[in-house]
């Protein structure tokens, strides 16, 4: 049989020798990572990056994206990349400083998605202040990988003394949402689903460390802090309360969720205090700074939407209680089957 | 049509939901990843983790490892992916603190390959002195991912003032060479062709931390290290020698290939000059210092075979020159095509 191929270049796409040490690779981190990412010697870099230590103590922190679709609305893949990491530092508070990027590509990737992932991570991590110091690419075959998967890895340097970890969680505390829940788990969900709920619905990806550091800088002393990611709010505040053994009292009134994010985990059969975020923390505090913390970080553009949820208290009954719209106050259990696979 | 479904229970592999945020995904990281690594408060661990900060300057490296066979003579992908970012921290000339952990794992991935991996990644570390620190895990589909592919980031402390890197070679250095080239590549190699080539054939994979500080604590002031990794010592020199402006100078018959690795070559149509190793290593330095590094060197258990196997000259012809076994000497290109792609 026959068959015509298409014609198509080559060149336009990556290769496995891409990732095989020679001269294509070497070319690959020149024309498109060294192009974005900048270098300090301009050369193709050493193993690793030699950089200045910062004072006391360092946040490490590592995150693999695997997110399909590779590109949505609000952001693709690098910036998710940027951002995810940017926050796991934020979430102790720290100020992040440098981030690693390894790069697993699927041989027959189209190069200009690459570049235009490649060009996002390094936008992202401009707007951030954070480096891209050093990086990897492999290439794995067709069939093998998924276009493109992305780690990054994060260094950061802490500025307090705070103990900030679900073991530091006590009676009392109130715990902050930073604004609306669901937008980044409904918008990639959507897409594969092929619902389209117009323009609206657009991921909140977003790096958190500088509301955050207003918190730190206003010496609130901050009990523990955790982006809202895969497992969502009740993944999120499970582990929080199971691990410090209180039990967290949220008020399903106050915690907000926009009307589109909502109509779309309707159609899809989804509770939104389930769908992940890439640009929300909760700040559990002493209920005396509630009011001092929630007007600085209403203060930051990505935490505008910041309210009040819900409060920690001795244990009873279970770990996370909720009351409902009706007044009646349910058990919420962490998650335990699929329910939003690569969202990030 | 009607198909007897082979009994095999779920529970003994990977699920989406094991990456899912859930509770699948909590239980995975307390049974497999935290009872090998320990964490820090024996509970799930925060987003990032907090650590002392070194004084001096720090060194900052990621590697993703994609290698297939997953398990091979002489290790398996975890311990390839702890030597491989402790070695690049190495050839910094740095002590290596602290590694984070990332894992893609695909769908049915069975979990006691995983638990092996996370095994060996623990028991490689605790022998070379790293610590894991914090980790990510991530869920593709089946036929998405191949079994497992590892992301190690790296952190670790600078001792020295040196400014490692192929902008200091000097015409008049010594090149030596850790020991033999191309047993990890070849291994792999002939794994995937199907070949035997007995017991002898085995991954040299291993830390060069040790005998690499033993040049910096003797006040070597040592001008480069390169790892000889991904397209074997003819790209790590061309790399060098290129980016330096000078001549690098090799004598084949200095350098060492064992006869299995060599007949591995000769039956695949492989140069062992451009055959990948993980436990080997070039250091570039004054030649005056060649003798005492030499000997430091095979102190080391794995550099017990280090030769000098060439010297830096003022540029003349092309970058990389090798005088052959007949006298003749001929010019080393970088390697440009798909030679031998994940070996790591």
């Amino acid at each position: 049989m026959f068959e015509c191929p298409v014609p198509e270049s080559v060149s336009d796409r990556i290769q496995m020798a891409h990732g095989g040490g020679g001269r294509l690779m070497n070319d690959l981190i020149r024309s498109v990572f060294l192009e974005a990412f900048g270098s300090p010697s301009g050369s193709v870099q050493n193993d690793s990056a030699v950089l200045s230590s910062p004072a006391g103590r360092l946040a490490v922190t590592t995150d693999s994206f695997v997110v399909q679709p590779l590109e949505f609305p609000g952001g693709n893949i690098g910036s998710l990349a940027v951002h995810g990491t940017v926050n796991d530092l934020a979430m102790s508070g720290a100020e992040p400083l440098y981030l690693t990027a390894g790069f697993i590509l699927e041989e027959g990737l189209p190069l200009d998605v690459l570049n235009r992932v490649v060009h996002s991570m390094a936008e992202a991590a401009r707007l951030a202040g954070v480096r891209i110091v050093t990086g990897d690419t492999k290439v794995v075959e067709r069939g093998k990988g998924d276009g493109i998967y992305i780690n990054t890895a994060g260094v950061g340097a802490v500025p307090h003394d705070l103990e900030i970890s679900p073991s530091s969680v006590r009676p009392g505390d109130s715990i902050l949402l930073s604004g609306d829940l669901g937008r980044h788990g409904m918008t990639i969900m959507s897409l594969r689903a092929g619902l389209s709920f117009g323009e609206a619905l657009c991921s909140d990806s977003a790096p958190l460390h500088e509301s955050v550091a207003a918190l730190i800088r206003a010496g609130i002393p901050v009990h523990c802090l955790r982006d809202v990611t895969r497992g969502g709010l009740t993944a999120t505040l499970s582990e929080i309360a199971e691990a410090s053994g209180l039990t967290v009292r949220l008020d399903e009134m106050s915690i907000p969720v926009r009307d589109d994010v909502r109509a779309a985990c309707g159609l899809l059969g989804l509770d939104p205090l389930q769908v992940a975020c890439e640009g929300r923390y909760l700040a559990i505090l002493p209920g005396e700074y509630e009011d001092e913390a929630l007007r600085l970080m209403r203060g930051c553009g990505v935490s505008s939407g910041a309210c009040l949820v819900g409060r920690v208290e001795e244990f009873r009954t279970a770990p996370l209680l909720m009351k409902g719209r009706l007044g009646v106050e349910r058990v919420l259990g962490m998650p335990s089957g699929m329910q939003l696979p690569r969202i990030c």
